[in-house]
């Protein structure tokens, strides 16, 4: 057994590069969700901030500016991985042994990009919350893909 | 209980954002190395290729072209991921409380990013298995600075 | 009557930014969509392709590696304005007034996506044809959506 | 005829990719230089802006951080096709052909150009219009070129 | 002799490709270090900025949110140049040629972008200083190891 | 004295941001040509190729194909930073200041440019140095408007 053996999550783990090399992961859509719910949440409660590389010289204003700015960029994330994962992955066969109709995957992931969107002008973490619960509806899809 | 949580992995899962946010993932270098590995084995075997998507007008040098092209990019993102999580993610007192030295970890990504660049000149899964290994070696140190 | 007026097309344009700024068009996918078909069509008869730059320094293996690059990059940027036109402008009200259901639009986005994804592995511009038509039916929704 | 035809610009359309594949449009610059003066509107006049999408947990301040940041991204686009066009388009032969001097044509995307970058400072529309207006004549000569 | 020979820098200057090429200068990193530090002095003392390009519309939060995202964005490219020079460009004997050892030079680079992620929070020029004087600890082993 | 002024080469050094921070520097132009050059000069004479990270599983075309790829991003970034200099540095003013005038600047700048793309399709490492050489040319009039 090698040490990555060790690390390996219990779930096949894929990622996208359209080769096709047939590696994907709804894993990636969500890592990058959790942290734009990181950040709604330091904007309802400024204590849950990071502060050990706080400076000095950074105002209230800086910092909900690059919030703002990060926040945006993981939720553009958020819609590329899950865009992927629709057009690349998923394919009518797949989606029927997983017991999905493709148009319910459809509505699925067109809420789900919609959410995401949708975080860029929220600073409501339970806002991210929808965001989350919207992502792990379709990675049980997928994972019913691969049973 | 939310559904999201049916899917989360056994350990707490983290992604870069340098606001900081606080989370951070080796799952994200990991995924792109797995896809690394896939691209080289299928040089290995043509057999690994996923025919589905196989078009009539595609010859063996398109295919290799592609392949190396979106294994290069697969290969720069393991080697942005892991700077992100030594330089964002870990800071003297994470490292100590790992148990592990900082120069140590400093020469376990430094030879985990190398090994991704050689991965891009590569055609061996053998090759891109020792990625792997350089990057759960890192993630037993970041698991035990969380513990 | 400004000069900008002597030059918009006779249809309104839009482009994707996500504040919203409610600027978008499907001019945006097949602009690029053109591209794909028009190197698809220089690989199918190598008299279609623009002769004033080639350099006497470069080999029919340099231009086709070249080709393929920009062809899947060009092939990328028709997915991601497929995306965002589905994610971004259309909403249930707008696919109604365009007298579509749902789930039809969802489906030709699938479909127009997957073929952008097959043009990278195709070298035939009747594959790239296919991928323009897609794209035209879903511009005759984008402009039902309109009227 | 295909469906596609029924969509097709009475102008002939063109994108860059510097195979060079021989397809270019102004329109690409038209396009988010209309999203650059649509967001300027916005600053404006309040009423502009897109408020189905409007959160409850979004200040006023956070709404003109995330305009700005794209308005910026949206004028550095138009600057770049502007940029293309004039590189890998225009050749002496077609300047000519269009009944125009290289100087001037230099000298009209020099000064697009500029006016898209002072786009990113102004959240005035009528200096957007500029920009549109600059566009308009650079189109122009491109259409002579062409006829 | 070339017009070129007049302007080169009396040392070697390099750039990264992995190819590898062999081209590579810690000059990337410094110019964008300069770009921060001169951001950071705008905001420590106003009549630094350059108001050729300011235009009546833009108010003071405005130029704020613009300097921050840029300031940001060159900030993430320091970091960049610094990683790929350590992990590319730098080999065990290269190092031992400029009389360091690895542990120090790892030790350097780590401390170097990690100022790097904290200019992003900071809008004091003397941050800015210490980025490049980190840069510059860095520069002088790299010289070294071409003497 | 501070370390850093150790190393700072004998011209003033700048790079491109437009907010505008006043930091611009026509080596980011250079350096990437140099990356051009090398490479050419990789495929003009194979021994110039940096053997120690050669694996064994590489062949002939899968070098080449990467190089290609590698030689074309960095001519498109040679392009990128020579335009940024064009329309964000150089202002009437400065261009008188340099003895020089506008439309020869323009035709300077075009020349470069489209060299740059020329480099693409060229093996030939005197190809690249012609590049260079216009770099240089245009470096000439920078310096003048710094004097």
């Amino acid at each position: 057994m090698r040490l990555s053996d060790l690390f390996r999550p219990t779930r096949v783990v894929h990622a996208h590069c359209d080769l096709p090399c047939g590696v994907y992961d709804p894993a990636q859509a969500r890592i990058e969700a959790e942290s734009v719910k990181a950040i709604q949440g330091m904007f309802a409660d400024a204590s849950n901030r990071k502060p050990p590389n706080w400076s000095d010289t950074q105002s209230e204003d800086d910092w909900q500016a690059r919030a703002l700015k990060i926040k945006e960029e993981r939720a553009d994330l958020v819609k590329h991985h899950l865009w992927v994962l629709w057009t690349d992955y998923f394919k009518p066969e797949l989606i029927e042994k997983a017991g999905t109709k493709p148009d319910d995957l459809h509505a699925m992931v067109w809420k789900a990009t919609k959410l995401a969107g949708e975080s860029k002008r929220s600073q409501d973490p339970a806002q991210g919350q929808k965001v989350l619960d919207a992502i792990a509806e379709i990675d049980s899809v997928f994972k019913a893909s691969k049973a």
